[in-house]
């Protein structure tokens, strides 16, 4: 490894997330470059390079770990296989990005921290919402002073369910809606709030549409309660028609302020005839729609890559780390909890043991 | 009593929903007129009646329900009062329209819906989002199948809190947002669904902004759990700058809809000079503003007003009664319940002796 | 005629206006009924009574006219039958409400406003938009002065044609979007600035996508210049898609406001399934649509019925005459002709023996 | 000059345009690098240079012209430099990125593209509205048929007028908002229809707010006719409230879509602090406000920079040429005379020695 030039990046994935930072890297390009693609399906890294003009590309992904070339790691595989990954690629040497979830359980959580740690390469969380160019202008204004004190802080994300038919399964998940997009309003309202202790979680969950095709949940408010006196309000459902949902409202004692990623950046469209592409998830390009435009940037997918590549130059000190994701996990665990018993659950959890987060809901669901 | 013709209604009070009262028999006038106002405040029954035509005013409303003209008593007075206003109505003869909430215990509520029963007059129950106009349509079209099963209905109302002092005293008022704008919200959900069983309560609340001025919360979560597997989500706010909100959201398998009384209405406006009136609470009426038109119409107070004088002609049933009252009144117990033990609270809430429903909260709360 | 009580109506026509007359008078119905329909389709006045419950039923309105009871006529008929119906309600003694626009010559409307001075009865012309809640909240703070001097008034009205066949033949129409639509922003300008002498009017139109249907215009838009020195914009559309729009800009040197009618005051709605009604013209109510409540209510029709049932009984002075209709009238003979020079066309207009408004254009198309 | 690497950037101009410029570089460095500035006023450049880490700085533009690392001059100085800053930059064997307008006058743009070409260097029409995102999602959309044939597009650009004293005083400008903001539109529409071929001109204009500030139109509407039967309409205001306004609409037989870079973006805002910045001319940070995120981004403008750098590589080719400049100059030439004569001015303009556009209005004008 030069230390020099551009990052050079292997993507363990060929799916939905694993495009994204491909195409991150293209929109801006200048910091970090993709060397390499790894996926065990027979022909999907291959294809995957040739549509996103990568030089090599491996079905295991432990041969790419051995490329003394490739700098950084991005891993887009299933959430049951991120401690893995994490481990031989920070034991290989190599920088480690990580999407959300982090894992799925706190002792993998703090395995992966460790071994990196150990290993002296970083351990970067995807949270691309630190990136998101609206979200951040909310937390600007709110650092400012906009706001006064800011008590209370949503994020929103729902849709009709995700395509890939394992985030239906909770074994192979290991939970619903909460798990898949819960984490993501978890770690927003901690980073907005100045990352406070947090106190304690009440959750509601149910499932109230899908329950022919999951034990998931497929709604849920999440309430957290922060040392320093504020609360997170976290909304998820895969029960929402009529397309793509991400939205906050922060509230402060002096303010107040709105975000809303896709109808409030979208162009109010009608068309009897339908077009190329809306936005992710959109039921149809016909009749009323919101297209997006840029939609990567505007979820801020390029600018987090290129942080995470300056801060493997060193130019740059991490910004959502192992740490962020453990937290989240500790969140996600008080949750289902919370759901379970039907009351609130104090911080910090010392569960051990778990599984798969969600039967923490299931099995002791008394209510 | 005639029995024919327009009803005659007396108001108890003279402030702001008094006024309320008055101005919407005046807008929809075929069925009801005002013909007395009691107001034991010197010179306020008297100024009133100038202001709004009202032929007969007196100071104490005994004498008025003394008056053999007078049908229909509407109560718009402090809610400790509402039981014995109820019960001698009642007693006169008269039919009764009490405003939200009913009372303030479950024992009263019961009292005064039996002394009804016994007196052969109707118990009706203020609840305007029955017969605001937005509301009604989204209920229509939830009726109408547009969504399939609706799962979830969420009532949001928030401001930066209210102008009498009252309020703000939990010995007067008993009980913060929750108790002032939370029984719209408990009430709408109930009617929005169909009136079905109400399983259990849990509730969020805190006082985050304006403790200095009250030890009533200020901002509450309150999700309630129906035996028709649907949810309730019902959200205030005294702490919310920048004016009004009130609004509904409708969640189905198969659809969704938005309604939103105020800035979902209004003429986004900027003005450099100001001008008459915005909207009730609003900051002011420089710079951006929405404006409201029709106020009264587009929360429905005339509608409801002219509901309930037909009611009293038997020309239309009750849709909002003493019962609706009572079931608001039980939520309300248990969702104070919830926030103090920082849990679930099944129904039915066999309390009794509670003397105000904060006390619920304050007396019991462990987290 | 007792001159006391409801004042007594008689509507001629029975399709969309008629209705929406018809309505209108239930929902105020305090100040006027309407007793009698007349209408010449075999079956058609006898199928409007009985939906409305109206008790006479005409096939010859000259027979309605003969009775003693009614009092005021609405006339719901086609343009080029306005100015014989009026002269004949005058001529029996009649009041009358007429249909905009007021008729298809400026003779005609000479005529009709001298036959009602002459017999001395009230020639009321049915410009809602004078009526329309949000549209007089927004000259209610202009005329507080929240704009400083307004320069400049916008009305828009656009949909995707009308479902009648007549409106596209110009022979009968006189005229396309301009003349059925236009009518209406015209007169709000005129009416919004507070009736100023009028200077000139410089139009664009053009057939644009109905040009198979039509050689009326299908989209237009009229600039008024206003003695006053401020200008009003008029821009209609047979040709948008995605439903019925009506909306109003108000600029002044010290501010601005915009009043939405249609996706401004409804609920933002998803239904995979459709449901009741939408809007007036809601090309589906399945995806996403705007669906209105209190239709009539919003346009201000009951508002503006009434409002003719109180000056009948000499409560309130009329706020749209026959007078309004001319200036309405001439401004669409200047219109037509500006599109058809391509140029200025100062007022007053002194064109005589005009058969058909749209004439000016298509006769005189330069450009 | 190298012919490799990163573009090396001259700026001729020290204030809001050329700060935009040297931003743009810093979102999207990897195509080309400011490496000089030139502003004559004392002190300027070097500050300017200090604040964007720029090497080289001059007083004399014509010195940074000798520089022979310089490959592309970005031209950000009054409208009536622009020709011989093009003139010199391009005898210099520099390529040119020239602000809108392109120039004063149809002879300078004719003399500016001459010399290009003959020099064989690129002259590159800064509208970065052909590279503002939303607009291009609109295009795009148009291009795939969402909207059928469109027969209408119109820009609109609204504030409270330019803070700069020149722009005021038409004899340094040339004219008012339609020279200063009307470009955009002009181009825009010719853009986004192919650039068919332009039949005439409609345009109305008045002074309507300044009018003691400045003879220059402060409010105007144009109305262009192409040739293949569709129409452009451009609105701009410097008499507009509120802050600023920049959006588009597209109207086919088959569809419409609307695009709205401000409100439409931004996170809707009430704060009583204040706080850092909202957007370009907005009038307070307290209230209701729209703060914009990344919003030369959202303009386009670092993409548009990208491009040119990539045009000088010959990677891409000139998507807005010195022609597009010279089309929107006629059109201005046009639109100033229709405002005069008060009637359509066909294409071509044969027009000469004309000094000042807006000359064509003032001292023509008949209405």
């Amino acid at each position: 490894m030069s230390n020099k030039g551009r990052v050079k990046v292997g993507i363990i994935g060929s799916q939905f997330e694993a495009d994204i930072h491909a195409e991150s890297f293209k929109i801006l390009p200048e910091e970090g470059e993709v060397v390499a693609v790894a996926s065990p399906t027979p022909g999907n890294a291959e294809g995957f390079s040739r549509k996103h003009g990568i030089p090599k590309f491996f079905t295991d992904y432990r041969q790419m770990l051995a490329d003394p070339e490739i700098e950084m790691i991005t891993i887009a595989a299933p959430n049951s296989l991120h401690a893995q990954m994490t481990v031989d690629a920070a034991n290989a040497g190599k920088h480690v990005v990580c999407e959300k979830p982090l894992c799925m359980t706190l002792e993998e959580a703090d395995l992966m921290i460790e071994t990196c740690r150990k290993q002296g390469v970083l351990l970067m969380y995807a949270e691309e919402l630190f990136f998101t160019p609206k979200y951040v202008k909310a937390k600007q204004m709110a650092d400012q002073g906009a706001f006064g004190k800011v008590y209370m802080v949503k994020q929103l994300e729902k849709h009709f369910g995700p395509h890939a038919a394992w985030f239906w399964d909770v074994k192979r998940s290991g939970g619903g809606v909460l798990m898949d997009m819960g984490c993501h309003g978890i770690a927003f309202c901690w980073w907005f709030l100045g990352r406070p202790e947090i106190k304690s979680v009440l959750c509601h969950m149910g499932t109230y549409v899908h329950g022919q095709k999951t034990k998931g949940e497929d709604d849920c408010i999440c309430i957290i309660d922060f040392a320093n006196g504020a609360k997170g309000v976290v909304e998820d459902s895969w029960a929402r028609r009529g397309g793509m949902e991400d939205r906050i409202e922060v509230y402060g004692e002096g303010g107040v302020t709105y975000a809303d990623l896709h109808m409030g950046n979208a162009l109010p469209t009608y068309s009897e005839y339908g077009y190329g592409y809306a936005v992710e998830k959109a039921p149809s390009t016909k009749g009323w729609t919101w297209p997006v435009f840029e939609e990567l940037w505007n979820y801020g997918f390029p600018q987090e890559m290129r942080h995470f590549a300056r801060c493997v130059r060193r130019k740059e000190t991490p910004q959502a780390t192992g740490e962020d994701g453990r937290v989240v996990q500790e969140v996600l665990y008080a949750a289902y909890r919370s759901a379970g018993i039907g009351g609130k659950v104090m911080l910090p959890v010392r569960l051990k043991g778990i599984k798969r987060p969600i039967d923490l809901w299931l099995e002791n669901r008394k209510v």
